[in-house]
Protein backbone atom coordinates (compact mmCIF):
# COMPACT_ATOMS: atom_id res chain seq x y z
CA UNK A 1 0.00 0.00 0.00
CA UNK A 2 1.47 3.48 -0.77
CA UNK A 3 2.55 5.68 1.86
CA UNK A 4 -0.18 8.33 2.93
CA UNK A 5 0.14 11.95 0.85
CA UNK A 6 0.64 15.50 2.19
CA UNK A 7 1.22 18.85 0.49
CA UNK A 8 2.05 21.98 2.59
CA UNK A 9 0.67 25.65 1.86
CA UNK A 10 2.86 28.69 3.37
CA UNK A 11 0.97 31.91 3.28
CA UNK A 12 3.96 34.70 3.18
CA UNK A 13 4.45 37.82 1.38
CA UNK A 14 7.66 38.23 3.33
CA UNK A 15 8.88 34.62 1.99
CA UNK A 16 8.07 35.82 -1.74
CA UNK A 17 9.09 39.40 -1.16
CA UNK A 18 12.80 37.85 -0.09
CA UNK A 19 12.68 38.96 3.80
CA UNK A 20 12.54 36.20 5.51
CA UNK A 21 13.75 32.72 4.50
CA UNK A 22 11.11 29.82 5.51
CA UNK A 23 12.28 27.56 7.94
CA UNK A 24 8.82 25.77 8.37
CA UNK A 25 8.79 23.64 5.32
CA UNK A 26 12.44 22.36 5.56
CA UNK A 27 11.14 21.38 9.15
CA UNK A 28 7.72 19.73 8.44
CA UNK A 29 9.58 18.05 5.30
CA UNK A 30 12.05 16.00 8.15
CA UNK A 31 9.31 15.15 10.43
CA UNK A 32 7.18 13.39 7.98
CA UNK A 33 9.44 11.48 6.44
CA UNK A 34 9.83 9.92 9.86
CA UNK A 35 6.61 8.69 9.98
CA UNK A 36 5.82 7.97 6.30
CA UNK A 37 3.90 10.14 5.00
CA UNK A 38 5.06 11.57 1.66
CA UNK A 39 5.16 15.09 1.50
CA UNK A 40 4.24 15.79 -2.33
CA UNK A 41 3.74 19.51 -2.78
CA UNK A 42 5.05 22.55 -1.13
CA UNK A 43 3.31 25.78 -2.44
CA UNK A 44 4.26 29.32 -1.09
CA UNK A 45 0.75 32.26 -2.13
CA UNK A 46 1.09 35.62 -0.92
CA UNK A 47 -1.51 37.07 1.31
CA UNK A 48 -4.46 37.04 -1.05
CA UNK A 49 -7.92 36.00 -0.36
CA UNK A 50 -8.18 34.40 -3.67
CA UNK A 51 -4.94 33.06 -3.99
CA UNK A 52 -5.01 30.97 -0.36
CA UNK A 53 -8.78 29.64 -1.10
CA UNK A 54 -7.89 28.50 -4.72
CA UNK A 55 -4.99 27.17 -3.29
CA UNK A 56 -6.04 25.23 -0.43
CA UNK A 57 -9.17 23.56 -2.15
CA UNK A 58 -6.80 22.66 -4.81
CA UNK A 59 -4.32 20.85 -2.30
CA UNK A 60 -6.96 18.99 -0.38
CA UNK A 61 -9.23 17.38 -2.91
CA UNK A 62 -5.69 16.12 -4.40
CA UNK A 63 -3.51 15.09 -1.11
CA UNK A 64 -4.72 13.13 1.84
CA UNK A 65 -3.58 15.89 4.25
CA UNK A 66 -2.62 19.80 3.97
CA UNK A 67 -0.80 21.55 6.70
CA UNK A 68 -0.60 25.64 6.13
CA UNK A 69 1.85 27.88 7.73
CA UNK A 70 1.19 31.63 8.36
CA UNK A 71 -1.74 34.06 8.95
CA UNK A 72 -3.79 33.18 12.22
CA UNK A 73 -1.84 36.34 14.14
CA UNK A 74 -4.11 39.11 15.44
CA UNK A 75 -3.11 42.10 12.87
CA UNK A 76 -5.03 43.23 9.80
CA UNK A 77 -2.49 40.76 7.66
CA UNK A 78 -3.65 37.96 9.54
CA UNK A 79 -6.03 36.72 7.06
CA UNK A 80 -5.97 32.91 7.01
CA UNK A 81 -8.83 31.67 9.51
CA UNK A 82 -11.39 33.61 7.83
CA UNK A 83 -10.02 32.41 3.91
CA UNK A 84 -10.38 28.37 5.40
CA UNK A 85 -13.75 29.39 6.33
CA UNK A 86 -14.78 30.46 2.89
CA UNK A 87 -12.63 27.53 0.81
CA UNK A 88 -15.19 25.32 3.14
CA UNK A 89 -18.42 27.35 3.09
CA UNK A 90 -18.44 27.24 6.37
CA UNK A 91 -19.06 30.14 9.13
CA UNK A 92 -16.31 31.90 11.11
CA UNK A 93 -16.49 34.00 14.50
CA UNK A 94 -15.26 34.24 17.75
CA UNK A 95 -15.42 31.15 19.57
CA UNK A 96 -15.83 30.05 23.18
CA UNK A 97 -13.62 27.45 23.55
CA UNK A 98 -10.93 29.72 21.69
CA UNK A 99 -11.82 32.63 23.65
CA UNK A 100 -10.99 30.89 27.06
CA UNK A 101 -8.05 29.98 26.24
CA UNK A 102 -6.76 33.26 25.23
CA UNK A 103 -8.08 34.90 28.36
CA UNK A 104 -6.33 32.33 30.49
CA UNK A 105 -3.30 32.84 29.02
CA UNK A 106 -3.37 36.63 29.07
CA UNK A 107 -4.77 36.59 32.93
CA UNK A 108 -1.89 34.47 33.63
CA UNK A 109 0.27 37.32 31.97
CA UNK A 110 -1.49 39.94 32.98
CA UNK A 111 -2.03 41.20 29.68
CA UNK A 112 -5.36 42.53 28.87
CA UNK A 113 -7.44 41.08 26.09
CA UNK A 114 -8.45 43.25 22.98
CA UNK A 115 -10.03 43.49 20.21
CA UNK A 116 -7.21 42.52 18.21
CA UNK A 117 -6.10 39.29 20.66
CA UNK A 118 -9.99 38.39 20.13
CA UNK A 119 -9.45 37.81 15.86
CA UNK A 120 -7.12 34.74 16.98
CA UNK A 121 -10.77 33.12 18.87
CA UNK A 122 -11.86 33.58 15.11
CA UNK A 123 -12.62 29.24 14.11
CA UNK A 124 -14.27 28.28 11.43
CA UNK A 125 -17.63 26.30 12.61
CA UNK A 126 -17.11 22.93 13.34
CA UNK A 127 -13.08 22.70 12.99
CA UNK A 128 -11.21 21.03 16.14
CA UNK A 129 -8.41 23.43 17.92
CA UNK A 130 -4.54 22.71 17.90
CA UNK A 131 -2.99 23.47 20.80
CA UNK A 132 -0.11 26.11 21.02
CA UNK A 133 1.98 25.55 24.19
CA UNK A 134 4.37 27.99 23.29
CA UNK A 135 2.53 31.38 22.93
CA UNK A 136 -1.58 30.56 23.67
CA UNK A 137 -3.73 31.12 20.13
CA UNK A 138 -4.91 27.75 18.80
CA UNK A 139 -4.49 26.27 15.25
CA UNK A 140 -7.32 24.72 14.02
CA UNK A 141 -8.19 21.81 12.25
CA UNK A 142 -11.01 21.26 9.71
CA UNK A 143 -11.45 17.64 7.89
CA UNK A 144 -8.09 17.18 6.17
CA UNK A 145 -6.44 20.76 6.28
CA UNK A 146 -4.36 22.07 9.82
CA UNK A 147 -3.54 25.33 9.92
CA UNK A 148 -0.74 26.26 11.85
CA UNK A 149 1.16 29.60 12.78
CA UNK A 150 4.07 30.79 10.96
CA UNK A 151 6.21 31.23 13.92
CA UNK A 152 8.55 28.61 13.69
CA UNK A 153 8.39 27.37 17.73
CA UNK A 154 5.10 27.53 17.41
CA UNK A 155 4.73 25.93 13.93
CA UNK A 156 6.97 23.05 15.32
CA UNK A 157 4.59 22.19 18.68
CA UNK A 158 1.43 22.09 15.92
CA UNK A 159 3.22 19.89 13.77
CA UNK A 160 4.42 17.74 17.20
CA UNK A 161 0.40 17.30 18.52
CA UNK A 162 -1.22 17.21 15.11
CA UNK A 163 1.77 14.03 13.62
CA UNK A 164 0.56 11.51 15.95
CA UNK A 165 -3.10 12.21 14.77
CA UNK A 166 -2.12 11.00 11.24
CA UNK A 167 -2.37 7.98 9.63
CA UNK A 168 1.16 6.93 9.13
CA UNK A 169 2.97 4.72 6.41
CA UNK A 170 6.46 2.83 6.09
CA UNK A 171 9.28 5.80 7.16
CA UNK A 172 11.59 5.86 3.81
CA UNK A 173 15.09 4.37 4.78
CA UNK A 174 17.80 6.71 3.34
CA UNK A 175 21.49 5.88 2.72
CA UNK A 176 23.91 8.23 0.78
CA UNK A 177 27.50 7.51 -0.50
CA UNK A 178 29.26 10.37 -1.64
CA UNK A 179 31.56 9.32 -4.89
CA UNK A 180 34.55 11.34 -5.83
CA UNK A 181 33.29 11.86 -9.58
CA UNK A 182 31.24 13.70 -11.39
CA UNK A 183 27.37 12.81 -12.34
CA UNK A 184 28.67 12.58 -15.99
CA UNK A 185 30.39 9.58 -15.20
CA UNK A 186 28.36 8.20 -12.57
CA UNK A 187 24.97 8.41 -14.72
CA UNK A 188 25.12 5.36 -16.55
CA UNK A 189 26.01 2.40 -14.20
CA UNK A 190 23.68 4.75 -11.52
CA UNK A 191 20.39 4.54 -14.30
CA UNK A 192 21.53 1.04 -14.38
CA UNK A 193 21.16 0.27 -10.93
CA UNK A 194 18.23 1.94 -10.38
CA UNK A 195 16.74 0.05 -13.24
CA UNK A 196 17.60 -2.89 -10.60
CA UNK A 197 16.21 -1.64 -8.10
CA UNK A 198 12.44 0.07 -9.14
CA UNK A 199 11.17 -0.37 -5.45
CA UNK A 200 13.78 2.16 -4.85
CA UNK A 201 14.32 6.02 -5.01
CA UNK A 202 17.93 6.94 -6.29
CA UNK A 203 18.70 10.22 -6.67
CA UNK A 204 21.32 11.65 -7.56
CA UNK A 205 23.34 15.31 -6.26
CA UNK A 206 26.20 16.76 -7.86
CA UNK A 207 28.51 19.32 -5.33
CA UNK A 208 31.61 20.84 -6.25
CA UNK A 209 34.66 20.78 -3.58
CA UNK A 210 38.04 22.39 -4.74
CA UNK A 211 37.40 22.62 -7.79
CA UNK A 212 36.75 18.97 -8.15
CA UNK A 213 33.59 17.61 -8.74
CA UNK A 214 31.95 15.22 -6.63
CA UNK A 215 28.55 13.35 -6.60
CA UNK A 216 26.30 12.58 -3.51
CA UNK A 217 23.91 9.26 -4.10
CA UNK A 218 20.88 8.95 -1.88
CA UNK A 219 19.50 5.95 -1.54
CA UNK A 220 15.66 4.98 -0.56
CA UNK A 221 13.35 2.84 0.08
CA UNK A 222 11.68 1.13 3.00
CA UNK A 223 13.24 -2.11 3.09
CA UNK A 224 16.67 -1.53 4.51
CA UNK A 225 17.81 -4.90 3.45
CA UNK A 226 17.22 -3.88 0.13
CA UNK A 227 18.70 -0.62 0.64
CA UNK A 228 21.68 -2.22 1.81
CA UNK A 229 21.86 -4.58 -0.96
CA UNK A 230 21.91 -1.48 -3.42
CA UNK A 231 24.21 0.45 -1.43
CA UNK A 232 26.75 -2.26 -1.52
CA UNK A 233 26.54 -2.75 -5.14
CA UNK A 234 26.34 0.92 -5.64
CA UNK A 235 29.95 0.98 -4.10
CA UNK A 236 31.07 -1.93 -5.88
CA UNK A 237 30.78 -0.06 -9.12
CA UNK A 238 32.86 3.02 -7.94
CA UNK A 239 35.89 1.32 -5.99
CA UNK A 240 38.27 3.96 -4.57
CA UNK A 241 35.73 6.87 -5.23
CA UNK A 242 33.99 6.87 -2.58
CA UNK A 243 33.85 6.90 1.46
CA UNK B 1 0.51 49.67 -14.27
CA UNK B 2 0.88 47.21 -11.63
CA UNK B 3 4.16 45.64 -11.33
CA UNK B 4 4.77 42.30 -13.88
CA UNK B 5 4.74 38.69 -12.06
CA UNK B 6 6.34 35.68 -11.74
CA UNK B 7 6.02 31.98 -10.21
CA UNK B 8 8.60 29.47 -8.98
CA UNK B 9 8.90 26.13 -9.83
CA UNK B 10 10.85 24.02 -7.34
CA UNK B 11 11.82 20.32 -9.01
CA UNK B 12 13.28 18.37 -6.13
CA UNK B 13 12.67 15.12 -3.82
CA UNK B 14 15.53 16.40 -2.12
CA UNK B 15 13.56 19.03 -0.54
CA UNK B 16 10.51 17.56 -0.37
CA UNK B 17 12.21 14.23 1.46
CA UNK B 18 13.62 17.02 3.92
CA UNK B 19 17.33 15.93 2.65
CA UNK B 20 18.24 19.45 1.35
CA UNK B 21 16.76 22.94 2.61
CA UNK B 22 15.87 24.85 -0.56
CA UNK B 23 18.13 27.91 -1.23
CA UNK B 24 16.91 28.92 -4.96
CA UNK B 25 13.93 30.28 -3.80
CA UNK B 26 15.25 33.26 -1.18
CA UNK B 27 17.95 33.89 -3.84
CA UNK B 28 15.50 34.61 -6.43
CA UNK B 29 12.86 36.17 -3.94
CA UNK B 30 15.57 38.77 -3.42
CA UNK B 31 16.47 39.72 -6.67
CA UNK B 32 12.97 39.77 -8.40
CA UNK B 33 12.01 42.81 -5.60
CA UNK B 34 15.07 44.51 -6.63
CA UNK B 35 13.59 45.13 -10.23
CA UNK B 36 10.17 45.35 -9.38
CA UNK B 37 8.90 41.97 -10.10
CA UNK B 38 6.51 40.73 -8.27
CA UNK B 39 7.27 36.99 -7.05
CA UNK B 40 3.18 35.41 -6.14
CA UNK B 41 3.99 31.67 -6.04
CA UNK B 42 6.64 29.15 -5.43
CA UNK B 43 5.70 25.74 -5.77
CA UNK B 44 7.65 22.56 -5.16
CA UNK B 45 7.01 19.49 -6.68
CA UNK B 46 8.49 15.95 -6.85
CA UNK B 47 10.36 14.23 -9.73
CA UNK B 48 7.12 13.00 -10.99
CA UNK B 49 6.11 13.83 -14.76
CA UNK B 50 3.00 14.41 -14.31
CA UNK B 51 2.90 16.81 -11.47
CA UNK B 52 5.89 18.53 -13.34
CA UNK B 53 3.65 19.29 -16.24
CA UNK B 54 0.44 19.96 -14.38
CA UNK B 55 3.02 22.77 -12.70
CA UNK B 56 4.20 24.05 -15.43
CA UNK B 57 1.20 24.61 -17.30
CA UNK B 58 -1.32 26.10 -14.53
CA UNK B 59 2.12 28.42 -13.65
CA UNK B 60 2.67 29.69 -17.19
CA UNK B 61 -0.77 30.61 -17.89
CA UNK B 62 -1.01 32.43 -14.72
CA UNK B 63 1.63 34.29 -14.14
CA UNK B 64 4.09 36.12 -16.53
CA UNK B 65 7.37 34.25 -15.99
CA UNK B 66 8.16 31.15 -14.48
CA UNK B 67 11.63 30.01 -13.58
CA UNK B 68 12.28 26.67 -12.86
CA UNK B 69 14.98 25.08 -10.84
CA UNK B 70 16.24 21.93 -10.25
CA UNK B 71 16.51 18.61 -12.57
CA UNK B 72 18.56 19.11 -15.70
CA UNK B 73 21.96 17.03 -15.01
CA UNK B 74 22.78 14.00 -16.49
CA UNK B 75 21.36 11.35 -14.66
CA UNK B 76 18.10 9.53 -14.70
CA UNK B 77 16.52 11.41 -12.64
CA UNK B 78 16.75 14.50 -14.41
CA UNK B 79 13.93 14.93 -16.30
CA UNK B 80 13.01 19.06 -16.49
CA UNK B 81 13.68 19.21 -19.92
CA UNK B 82 11.09 16.20 -21.57
CA UNK B 83 9.09 17.61 -19.17
CA UNK B 84 8.80 21.04 -20.26
CA UNK B 85 8.61 19.26 -24.02
CA UNK B 86 5.73 17.96 -23.15
CA UNK B 87 4.10 20.47 -21.58
CA UNK B 88 4.66 23.03 -24.38
CA UNK B 89 4.16 19.86 -26.95
CA UNK B 90 7.35 20.23 -28.88
CA UNK B 91 9.72 17.84 -29.37
CA UNK B 92 12.81 17.68 -27.79
CA UNK B 93 16.32 15.67 -28.73
CA UNK B 94 20.28 16.62 -28.49
CA UNK B 95 20.58 20.05 -30.04
CA UNK B 96 23.95 20.93 -32.35
CA UNK B 97 24.29 24.71 -30.48
CA UNK B 98 23.93 23.04 -26.69
CA UNK B 99 26.07 20.03 -27.96
CA UNK B 100 28.97 22.19 -28.85
CA UNK B 101 28.91 24.35 -25.76
CA UNK B 102 28.99 21.04 -24.03
CA UNK B 103 31.90 19.38 -26.53
CA UNK B 104 34.38 22.43 -26.19
CA UNK B 105 33.42 22.89 -22.58
CA UNK B 106 34.56 19.02 -21.78
CA UNK B 107 37.30 19.31 -24.64
CA UNK B 108 38.75 21.77 -22.31
CA UNK B 109 38.64 19.79 -19.38
CA UNK B 110 40.11 16.60 -20.86
CA UNK B 111 36.98 14.73 -19.97
CA UNK B 112 35.22 12.64 -22.54
CA UNK B 113 31.57 13.90 -23.28
CA UNK B 114 29.66 9.96 -23.04
CA UNK B 115 26.13 9.41 -23.62
CA UNK B 116 24.88 10.66 -19.85
CA UNK B 117 26.57 14.02 -20.68
CA UNK B 118 24.92 14.66 -24.11
CA UNK B 119 21.60 14.25 -22.16
CA UNK B 120 22.54 17.86 -21.09
CA UNK B 121 22.14 19.19 -24.79
CA UNK B 122 18.73 17.83 -25.05
CA UNK B 123 16.71 21.54 -25.63
CA UNK B 124 13.30 21.51 -26.48
CA UNK B 125 12.87 22.96 -30.11
CA UNK B 126 12.14 26.74 -29.95
CA UNK B 127 13.86 26.94 -27.12
CA UNK B 128 16.44 29.51 -26.61
CA UNK B 129 19.47 28.58 -24.35
CA UNK B 130 20.54 30.34 -20.96
CA UNK B 131 24.34 30.83 -20.75
CA UNK B 132 25.84 28.96 -17.51
CA UNK B 133 29.13 30.10 -16.81
CA UNK B 134 29.77 27.55 -13.80
CA UNK B 135 29.76 24.25 -15.23
CA UNK B 136 28.86 24.88 -19.09
CA UNK B 137 25.25 23.04 -19.51
CA UNK B 138 23.12 25.80 -20.42
CA UNK B 139 19.08 26.37 -19.03
CA UNK B 140 16.76 27.30 -21.69
CA UNK B 141 14.12 29.59 -21.84
CA UNK B 142 10.57 28.36 -23.91
CA UNK B 143 8.13 31.51 -24.04
CA UNK B 144 7.92 32.72 -20.71
CA UNK B 145 9.10 29.78 -19.00
CA UNK B 146 12.77 29.44 -18.11
CA UNK B 147 14.54 26.39 -17.36
CA UNK B 148 17.56 26.59 -14.75
CA UNK B 149 19.76 23.90 -13.27
CA UNK B 150 19.13 23.64 -8.90
CA UNK B 151 22.58 23.69 -7.88
CA UNK B 152 22.59 27.36 -6.01
CA UNK B 153 25.98 28.67 -7.93
CA UNK B 154 24.34 27.79 -11.61
CA UNK B 155 20.75 29.21 -10.44
CA UNK B 156 22.55 32.21 -9.57
CA UNK B 157 24.43 32.26 -12.67
CA UNK B 158 20.95 32.36 -14.92
CA UNK B 159 19.00 34.21 -12.97
CA UNK B 160 21.88 36.90 -13.43
CA UNK B 161 21.57 36.17 -16.98
CA UNK B 162 17.79 36.25 -17.54
CA UNK B 163 16.67 39.00 -15.00
CA UNK B 164 18.29 41.64 -17.40
CA UNK B 165 15.68 40.23 -20.34
CA UNK B 166 12.58 40.40 -18.31
CA UNK B 167 10.31 43.81 -18.20
CA UNK B 168 10.62 44.90 -14.85
CA UNK B 169 8.67 47.13 -12.84
CA UNK B 170 9.01 49.70 -10.09
CA UNK B 171 10.64 47.67 -7.30
CA UNK B 172 9.19 48.29 -3.98
CA UNK B 173 11.29 50.11 -1.15
CA UNK B 174 10.88 48.80 1.91
CA UNK B 175 11.56 49.92 5.71
CA UNK B 176 10.94 47.88 9.24
CA UNK B 177 10.34 49.34 12.11
CA UNK B 178 11.19 47.22 15.67
CA UNK B 179 8.64 47.56 17.87
CA UNK B 180 8.90 45.95 21.64
CA UNK B 181 5.58 45.53 22.07
CA UNK B 182 3.23 42.19 20.94
CA UNK B 183 1.60 42.36 18.01
CA UNK B 184 -2.02 42.50 20.29
CA UNK B 185 -0.55 45.81 21.34
CA UNK B 186 0.16 46.99 17.73
CA UNK B 187 -2.71 45.47 15.86
CA UNK B 188 -4.96 48.04 16.23
CA UNK B 189 -3.59 51.21 15.45
CA UNK B 190 -1.85 49.67 12.52
CA UNK B 191 -4.95 48.35 11.17
CA UNK B 192 -6.05 51.63 10.85
CA UNK B 193 -2.19 53.37 9.14
CA UNK B 194 -2.79 50.61 7.16
CA UNK B 195 -6.18 51.99 6.10
CA UNK B 196 -4.76 55.21 5.90
CA UNK B 197 -2.33 54.32 3.53
CA UNK B 198 -3.98 51.83 0.68
CA UNK B 199 -0.84 52.19 -2.02
CA UNK B 200 1.62 50.69 1.08
CA UNK B 201 1.81 46.83 2.09
CA UNK B 202 2.35 47.17 5.87
CA UNK B 203 3.16 43.58 7.28
CA UNK B 204 3.72 42.55 10.79
CA UNK B 205 5.81 40.05 12.09
CA UNK B 206 6.09 38.87 15.83
CA UNK B 207 9.63 37.85 17.58
CA UNK B 208 10.05 36.33 21.21
CA UNK B 209 13.51 37.85 22.28
CA UNK B 210 15.13 37.04 25.75
CA UNK B 211 10.97 35.91 26.93
CA UNK B 212 9.49 39.22 25.63
CA UNK B 213 7.57 40.06 22.95
CA UNK B 214 8.20 42.83 19.99
CA UNK B 215 6.88 43.14 16.32
CA UNK B 216 8.94 43.56 13.25
CA UNK B 217 6.73 45.91 10.87
CA UNK B 218 7.73 46.12 7.00
CA UNK B 219 6.28 49.04 5.58
CA UNK B 220 6.45 48.48 1.36
CA UNK B 221 5.53 50.84 -1.38
CA UNK B 222 6.92 52.02 -4.93
CA UNK B 223 7.04 55.81 -3.94
CA UNK B 224 10.06 56.61 -1.00
CA UNK B 225 8.20 59.81 0.00
CA UNK B 226 5.06 58.11 1.04
CA UNK B 227 6.91 54.83 2.70
CA UNK B 228 8.91 57.48 4.77
CA UNK B 229 5.56 59.47 5.73
CA UNK B 230 3.65 56.23 7.09
CA UNK B 231 7.00 54.62 9.05
CA UNK B 232 6.88 58.19 10.54
CA UNK B 233 3.39 58.42 11.34
CA UNK B 234 4.26 54.48 12.40
CA UNK B 235 6.92 55.54 14.81
CA UNK B 236 4.82 58.68 16.41
CA UNK B 237 2.31 55.51 17.61
CA UNK B 238 4.54 54.22 19.66
CA UNK B 239 6.87 56.27 21.14
CA UNK B 240 9.56 54.76 22.76
CA UNK B 241 8.79 51.66 22.25
CA UNK B 242 10.72 51.68 18.95
CA UNK B 243 14.49 51.96 17.44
Amino acid sequence: MPNPTAAMLVIGDEILSGRTRDANMHHLAQELVKVGIDLKEVRVVSDDPDAIIAAVNDLRASFGTVITSGGIGPTHDDITADCIARAFGVSIDVRADARKILEDRYALMGTEINESRLRMARIPDTATLIENPVSGAPGFTLENVHVMAGVPSVFQAMVASVLPTLASGQPLLGQTLRIDRGEGDVAAPLAALAAQFPMLSVGSYPFQQNGAYGTNIVIRGVDGAIVDDAMAKLAALFPGDND
